[in-house]
């Protein structure tokens, strides 16, 4: 017999210790799942039995995926175990009550990829056609959350979401970032060194600008309503190029010829969680504000320097036409920290006096990943 | 002090067990990819540098998932905990090499949703606008698997699955099914005791037709193109209801008047996985055979003897028109068992001794769940 293990024998012995593995796995799932039925009935005990008892917990879930990065050695990817621990997350609490999430749909589009991120697979994810219907349902109480674009994204929405928390009640209770990363590609017939055309949706090619400037100058730059309809547009073109993700290059058969072209490195699309929770703090938030002001010289200036003097971070700024006619503009302003921190809250007080309005739209933990 | 525990002292507690057991599930995770990285070491040690090895084995993870099923004494039920070992299995596997999956799409279908069951979420799955396109990217390599309808599903596939095989190389390596429920429902102005019109997919109007022989006799049933469609419809209509999935009700804020209405209780849809293995025997295993003979008197009834005296459960036999006219019926037979089982094997010769032609389609491990 020989010293050295056969391939079969080494398979084997390891396919005894992944077994080994498995099975304390699905006891520990097991034992946490119990510990979430146990944190329900600690809940439910001090309510009336007919309470919507809400046993989501925004902040303590960032609190857990950002522990299980931090104790993550690999060779897992952070962000494959943060995905691992919501859905184990997910399926613990849908024993309980199964979360119930409008987002913008169709189906198969960034924000319903972001809902799910959010909010595991266990959830129950609803699709309606625009971001005033997601508002309603979770004001109606339909759903207990909404997830909607910040802004305008590739996939075509045009009313802004921002413009909906004017006539709203409800908070921001999360946010979620999907990264996103835009390729050149062409076709088999394209001759890549005539390359006079590139189509794109429109917010692609901004994201794009500088490296398009930098690498095809002369090429003519054509918004679609899509970057798969760009992608698709490249049949039999011979001197056309499309930006879109490696899926639709995937898609349609088309090769890359350049990859991660996008000017910011980490080019992301921001989603809101909406509903009516205002969540506690899970160590790492933000806050975001509406403010209403008339545009007079260095008014803005003034309201931002409280934030400056304080040394908190602004995350951004942006400026909206009011659509009262009451105030010239409102201004969405994010910062980091959270409206239960003294500072935080000195801060607001602060910007407060100096403006026409001021709302809160809710502190929330920071996207985990 | 209270010798009782106040709420929040006994959720600190439990929140306290919690993050203990999370500390081990991450380091238990880790160690299981650990493990499959060394499965994909010991395979690559015996291979040249660029052979294109594959590291999923259908039927090592139908073992997994079956004991981890078998393990598990709750409280999360059988489903979601083969739904976490799946995405565990799926980001372990994904760290050597992601598979790649074409499915028929388009994106938000059953079809997805069975790709993303079976091959989890760190898969790469690429939606295809026909099933023949879906054959040709895995006969030409582009992606490891397809994921197809067996059958016409409710969304409305026109071409037979089964009919692609006739040309085609493939075998099947994996089977997926989805349960899919079907619900009455009716908008706020409809008057229940008065429904005189039903409208659904004419799939479910079938699949639902004892029950509504039995509690809708004279309603007037009427085929439309999805579910999605026929609960859309009941906007204003007085006298009219829909079959369709819950998730239509949400949708179209319809009231459930009767759940769960499909004549078989475990109403599912089936989906085939192809690609180019073939599947060594899992434990519990189907065979798919096509098999082309004349059509004489008894000719079926002589063909399946063999499997009735050996006692073979047969669980599907589907009868389709021969498309070359060298035959005038093929057969698609399925059964418990796999060609590798030498009782199996013997079977198969004497059924091919019986008939012009059988071709196997593949042994696979029967759908987990």
């Amino acid at each position: 017999m020989s010293i050295e293990q056969t391939e079969a024998e080494k398979l084997s012995a390891l396919r005894i210790k992944i077994d080994a593995i498995d099975e304390e796995i699905g006891r520990l799932i097991s034992a946490r799942a119990e510990c979430a039925q146990e944190v329900a009935d600690v809940k439910k005990a001090n309510l009336p039995a007919d309470a919507d008892i809400l046993f989501y917990r925004p902040e303590r879930e960032a609190q857990v995926l950002r522990k299980a990065m931090e104790r993550n050695k690999g060779p897992l990817s952070n962000e494959e175990m943060a995905r691992l621990f919501r859905e184990i997350m997910s399926a613990c609490l849908a024993l309980e009550n199964p979360i119930k999430v409008a987002y913008l749909g169709p189906e198969g589009t960034f924000t319903q990829q972001a809902a799910l991120k959010h909010f595991g697979h266990s959830a129950i994810a609803i699709p309606f056609s625009a971001i005033d219907e997601v508002f309603r349902e979770v004001e109606a109480g339909a759903v207990n959350y909404g997830v909607v674009p910040v802004e305008n994204s590739t996939e075509g929405v045009v009313n802004h979401t921002l413009d909906n928390f004017m006539g709203s009640n409800l908070k921001i209770c999360g946010e979620v970032e999907l990264r996103i990363h835009h390729n050149l590609m062409v076709s088999d017939v394209t001759n890549t060194s005539s390359i006079s055309r590139i189509y794109s949706h429109s917010q692609s090619l901004a994201q794009c600008r500088k490296w398009l400037d930098a690498h095809y100058p002369k090429a003519e730059r054509i918004a679609v309503n899509s970057n798969a309809e760009a992608a698709k547009r490249l049949k039999g073109e011979w001197n056309a190029a499309a930006i879109a993700g490696s899926m639709a290059a995937d898609l349609y058969g088309l090769k890359l010829i350049a990859e991660k072209i996008e000017d910011q490195p980490d080019n992301s699309t921001r989603f809101l969680i909406i509903g009516k929770q205002s969540v506690p703090q899970s160590g790492v938030d933000k806050t975001s504000i509406v403010v209403a002001m008339r545009n007079e010289p260095g008014a803005l200036h003034n309201l931002l320097e409280p934030f400056h003097r304080h040394n908190i971070d602004l995350t951004r700024v942006e400026t909206r036409p009011s659509r009262t006619g009451a105030w010239t503009y409102v201004f969405f302003i994010d910062f980091v920290g959270h409206v239960d921190e003294p500072l935080i809250s000195d801060v607001m007080k602060e910007v407060a006096s100096r403006c026409a309005d001021l709302k809160l739209l809710g502190s929330y933990p920071k996207a985990v990943l």
